[in-house]
C-alpha cells in the first residue's frame, strides 16, 4: 500500500465506526524518546521517517505536524501523498489539538489509541476540544487491524546489570522508591518508563535501537514487585535472580488485568506525564490514584559514587577511541577518500575495541561542511558525502558501556581555517569554558547556567538554537531528565552527582556548524558565609583544536583552563595510545 | 484593645457564627503591592507592621506567617501577644493553607473575606482544604464590625494625566484593550488593579502612600465605561472630561449591583490573579467568564515614544537631585552629624526642586554600615543612626514626576575603603556592566539575563538574594509587572519599550551591603543572519565611585564603559549643577 491507499483504508474504517478524525502520534506506550519499529505507526502511515511528528486524518484532510528540524525532510517524504505539512513553531500554525477543535463539528468523535498517549497528553486534548462539544474515543486501535506487515514487539534478551557496575542493588533502589511512595501514603506504584524500570531493577536489554532497555511495565506492591515483560526475554537464571529479590514475572499484556484487580481503596502513585491513558483507565475504579512524578526519575539522576568512579574510567576509554579516530581521520590519504558513513563505522570500530563497550549510545553525527550547519543531521546513504580536504567537520557520538554512557562532540577544520572560523570556534569555546569553570550557589537551576555558554556569542550577534546541555543516563539513555541546561525553565536544581553535557555551538545556515561537547558532573565546590557553592567537573578527555583558537580572544584564565585541561587529557590518554598517536596528541595539547 | 483582647473578641464572634478559623491577609480588594491603611487589618490584629504576612486565628491558635525579611521585626512586635510566628521559607514550615488542612477537622468552616483574596488565591485554599472535608465561607467581614477606629477609605482628589505626558489618549488605550477583548470574544472586561485603571484612564491620585493611584474599579462595556470611585474624588471638570470620553462615574460600592445586572450570556474577560473573589461571585451567574490576564498589563509595560522621551528628561532631573545630594553628604562637617532620616529629607528636598516632581516613588532607603547589609532596610525613628565618617552608606530612592517614575541606588564609602570593600564593589559593578552592555536575541526572557549580573560574584563565592531588576511604571508604581530580571522564571520576553532596573548587589550580614542600580530601557540593537538582537540602554545619570573600583579587576571593555558612561553623566548633568558641584562631579567622573 502506498500512503494514499493507507489513507483510503483508514477513512473506510473511520466511516464504518463513526470516527471523524484519528490522531497518530510518534509515541510508544512507555513515553520513550526513541521508539521501537513496532510502534512507528506515524511513520508507517505518512512515509515521514523523522523522530518527531503527529499525523491527523479526517474524512477531508490528512495533516502532518513536525518541527523545524524536519520541515525539508517531511515535505520531501510526503510529497507524493495527500498529506499536507503544518510547520510546528511557525507563527499562526495551530497545534493539532487546536486544529481539531477548529475543524470538527460539535458531536464529532475523535479517535486515539490510549496506549500511545500519556494521561497528561489526553488532558491537553480534552482541554482544547471539550468546550467545542467534540467527543473523544480513546480506545481505537485501527493500526493493529490495518498494519499487516507490522514488525513484532522487540524481543531482545534481558540481562542483569551487575551491582558491581550499578553501585546499588535492586533491593536498595526499591527501598528508596518505597520511601517516596510512603510520603504520598501510596502502597502501590506503577512504572511504565523503560529507563526507570531498567534503573530500578538493574536490568538492561536491546529492545530499542541504541537504548539498552526492555519493553516492560512494573508494578510495585507491598509484598512483591510485578514485572510485566515477554517471558521469552528472561532466561531461567535471570528469572531465579529476580524472584529472589521479590520480583515476579508476568506476561507484558497481563498488566491490564492485574491493575483492574487491585484491591478496593488501594492508594497508587502514578505519574500522569509518564503513564499512558490505557493504563490509567485499567485501574480498579475504587482505587485512589495519587499523581506525582515517578520517584525513580529523581533517584536515578543522582549518580552514586560507584557509578561515578566507573564513568571516570569509561571516559578515559572513550577518549582513547575518539582520539584514535581523529588521528586516523587526519592521516587519511587523498587517494582513499573517506565518507561520513565510513567515518562512523571507523569510530564504532575504535569504541568496540574498548573494554565493556556494548553499542553506540545514539546514531553518530558525522557532518562535513554544510551538513555540520544542521544540528540534527544524520548521514544516510542518500546524503553521505566524502569528507574533503578543505572544510569543517563535526562529529557528535557516544558509546554505551556496561560502565556508563558517553556523549562527545568535536569540530575540526580540514585545511587552512579562514578567520571567521577561528573566531566562531573561539567564541563557542569561551562559552564552553564559562560553563566548565563558573561555580554557582546550591539551588541554581539549569536555565540560570545556560546563559554562561551564550554570552560571548551574543556579544558578537550570534546564538544557537538548542540547549547548552542535557542529563545523561548510566549505561542507559543518552538523554535523561529531569535536569537540563537550557533556556527552557525546568524547575530542577543542579545537585551533586548529576551528569550532564556542556555543548554550546554555533550554526551558519548552509555553511558550517561548530559544537564543542564534554560531559560534566555536578560537584560540591566550597562553603562560606554565602552558603554552599557547586561546580561542574569535566569528565570527558579529548583535546580541542589549538589551530582553531584565536588567542587574542581568550583571557588569561581561559588559556590556563585550556592548558590545564590539555595536560590532563595527555596524561590520561597517552599511556593507552600507540606511540605515534601519543606524540600526535602531545602536539595537539601543547600549551597555548 | 491590645492584641490579645482583639483575639478574644474575634473568637467570641467566631463561636457565635460557627466559624473555626479566620484568615487575615495583607491585601486590599485590588491586589495592590502597597496597601492603604484602611485595609491593613492584619497589622491591626497582630501588631506586626511589615508589608507581607498572613494571620490565622482559630479557637486554639493565633499564628502569623511572614518571610525572612521580617522574622526579627515580627518576633518583636508579636512578643506580648498570643500570636506565634511561623517563618515562611524555612524548611518544614507549612503554608497557611496546608496548616489549616492539617489542623482543622472535617466539617469545620474556614472564614475569609472574599474582598481581599484574589480568585486565584481562593482556588489555592480550596485545592488544599477540600479533600479534608473542610468548608470555606468567603463572605465574612468581621473586620468591619470589630475594627472601631478603622481609617476610612482614602479620598484623595483624582486628577487627569495630560496626554502630553501619557503619550496616548484614554480613547486609544481603551481601543487597544477592546482589541484584546475581541480575541476572547469578550464584550465586557472588569479591571480591579489600581495601576491598570490609572494607566487606562490617564488618571492619577494619592490614595496609596507613594503610589499615585485612585481606589476604583472599571468595567469596560461595549457602549460605555463604568468607573466606580468615591464621587467626591472627582471634581466637575474631571467628570465632564471623563464623560466626554464615554466614561460614566458610579459610586465605588455600586460595582456589585452592576456586575449582577449584566445581561445574560454576556462574555466577560476577567483576570483571576488580579480580581478579588467577591467580584467574581457578584457577576450575573448566566454570564460567561473568560479568564485571562488584564490586557492593560501587557500594554502599559511597553512605554510609548512620548513616555520614553519624557523619561529621558526626567532622569536628567533626577540625576541632578541625586548628585546634589551626594555632594551635600560628602561635604557635611563633623560638627553637624547627619542621620539617615535627615539624609532622606534632604534628598526629598533636592528632588522637590525639580520640575514636575510629585512625590517619592517609595520610602527611600538610607542605610549606614550594617543597615546597608539588610536589603529591605527602611529607617525609622527607632533605628535611625548618624551617618559616620567611616563606613558604607547605601541610598536607594526614587521620585514620581508627572513625566515618569525613577529608581536609583548608589553605594558610597565614607573614609578610607578596605580592600574587601573595593573588591566587592568592583564585582557588583562588573555584573551591572554585563547587564548594561550584553545584547541578547529577541525573545530572551529576564531569567536568562539575570545570570549576567551574578557570574562575577559566583566566581568569588558570592551572590545576592534578590532579583537583578524589576519593571518600572510611568508616573505609576515603582514595581510594575509582568517582566522582571530574576532567577524566578517568568515567561515574558524582554520587548522594545520595556523599562526595568539593573540592580545587582552583595550583602555581608551584620557588616555592609552594596547595590548599584540604574534604570534601563529595552531597545532594538541590530539584525543579522542570526535574527533580531535587543539591548539595554541605560537611562539613569549618576556617577559610580571611582575610589571603590579596583582597576585590576576590570577589563578594558568594562573600563571603557565606565569612562563613556561617566562622560555622558557629566555632559548631561553639569549644565544644571552649581559650579562647585559641577567641578566636584568632573573629579568624580574622571576617566579610570
Amino acid at each position: 500500500m502506498n500512503t494514499n491507499e493507507k489513507i483510503d483504508v483508514i477513512r473506510h474504517w473511520m466511516k464504518a465506526v463513526n470516527i471523524c478524525a484519528v490522531v497518530i502520534p510518534s509515541d510508544d506506550p512507555h513515553g520513550s524518546e526513541y521508539v521501537a519499529e513496532h510502534w512507528q505507526a506515524r511513520k508507517w502511515i505518512t512515509g515521514f521517517s523523522g523522530s518527531a511528528g503527529t499525523a491527523v486524518v479526517t474524512l477531508e484532510h490528512a495533516i502532518l505536524w513536525t518541527d523545524f528540524r524536519y520541515y525539508i525532510q517531511a515535505e520531501k517524504q510526503i510529497s507524493d501523498s495527500l498529506f499536507e505539512l503544518l510547520r510546528t513553531g511557525e507563527p499562526k500554525v495551530p497545534t493539532f489539538q487546536k486544529w481539531l477543535a477548529d475543524t470538527l463539528k460539535p458531536g464529532d468523535t475523535i479517535g486515539i489509541d490510549g496506549n500511545v498517549f500519556s494521561m497528561a497528553n489526553v488532558k491537553k486534548i480534552v482541554a482544547e476540544v471539550e468546550t467545542r462539544g467534540l467527543l473523544l474515543n480513546t480506545k481505537i486501535d485501527f493500526i493493529k487491524e490495518l498494519w499487516k506487515d507490522r514488525p513484532t514487539r522487540p524481543k531482545s534478551q534481558a540481562f542483569p546489570l551487575s551491582e558491581t557496575y550499578a553501585g546499588k542493588s535492586r533491593g536498595e533502589k526499591i527501598k528508596e522508591i518505597r520511601k517516596q511512595m510512603d510520603v504520598f501514603g501510596a502502597s502501590h506504584h506503577l512504572v511504565a518508563t523503560l529507563d526507570d524500570i531498567a534503573w530500578t531493577l538493574n536490568l538492561r536489554g536491546q529492545d530499542v535501537h541504541t537504548n539498552p532497555v526492555n519493553i516492560a511495565f512494573v508494578l510495585i506492591a507491598p509484598e512483591k514487585i510485578f514485572l510485566f515483560v515477554s517471558k521469552e526475554k528472561i532466561n531461567d537464571a535471570l528469572a531465579a535472580e529476580l524472584n529472589q529479590d521479590g520480583i515476579d514475572i508476568f506476561e507484558y499484556e497481563d498488566i491490564y488485568t492485574v491493575l483492574h484487580q487491585i484491591q478496593d481503596d488501594t492508594i497508587i502513585l502514578v505519574d500522569p506525564e509518564n503513564t499512558n491513558y490505557r493504563l490509567f483507565e485499567s485501574f480498579n475504579k475504587k482505587c485512589k490514584i495519587v499523581e506525582a512524578p515517578n520517584p525513580a526519575i529523581a533517584l536515578k539522576t543522582i549518580k552514586n559514587d560507584i557509578e561515578i568512579a566507573h564513568l571516570r574510567k569509561t571516559l578515559v576509554k572513550d577518549g582513547v577511541a575518539v582520539v584514535n579516530f581523529l588521528f586516523w581521520l587526519e592521516h587519511q590519504s587523498e587517494d582513499e577518500p573517506v565518507t561520513e558513513l565510513m567515518a562512523a563505522d571507523t569510530l564504532y570500530g575504535f569504541r568496540k575495541k574498548q573494554e565493556l563497550f556494548v553499542d553506540n549510545s545514539f546514531d553518530p553525527i558525522m557532518a562535513f561542511q554544510d551538513h555540520s550547519a544542521m544540528c540534527h543531521y544524520s548521514s544516510t546513504k542518500q546524503t553521505d558525502v566524502t569528507i574533503g580536504n578543505q572544510g569543517m567537520f563535526l562529529t557528535d557520538s557516544g558509546g554505551n558501556y556496561l560502565t556508563g554512557t558517553t556523549d562527545i562532540t568535536r569540530t575540526i577544520f580540514r585545511g587552512e581555517p579562514p578567520k571567521q572560523t577561528t573566531t566562531d570556534y573561539t567564541l563557542v569555546l569561551k562559552g564552553h569554558i564559562a560553563v566548565a569553570t563558573t561555580p554557582f550557589p546550591k539551588g541554581t537551576k539549569g536555565f540560570q547556567v545556560d546563559t554562561l555558554s551564550r554570552q560571548h556569542l551574543w556579544k558578537q550577534g550570534m546564538d544557537f538554537g538548542h540547549g547548552t546541555g542535557h542529563g545523561v543516563g548510566f549505561f542507559l539513555c543518552v538523554h535523561e531528565g529531569p535536569a537540563r541546561i537550557s533556556p527552557h525553565p525546568v524547575d530542577v536544581s543542579l545537585e551533586q552527582g548529576m551528569v550532564l553535557t556542556n555543548e554550546p555551538g554555533v550554526y551558519r545556515e548552509n555553511d558550517y556548524g561548530i559544537r564543542l561537547e564534554n560531559m560534566i558532573l555536578v560537584a560540591h565546590a566550597f562553603e562560606n558565609e554565602f552558603g554552599i557553592f557547586m561546580k561542574f567537573e569535566t569528565l570527558t578527555y579529548c583535546h580541542f583544536e589549538r589551530e582553531l583558537m584565536d588567542p587574542e580572544l581568550l583571557s588569561i584564565d581561559e588559556k590556563e583552563w585550556i592548558n590545564d585541561y590539555h595536560a590532563v587529557v595527555y596524561e590520561k590518554l597517552s599511556p593507552r595510545l600507540d606511540k605515534n598517536v601519543a606524540s600526535w596528541l602531545r602536539e595537539k595539547t601543547r600549551p597555548i
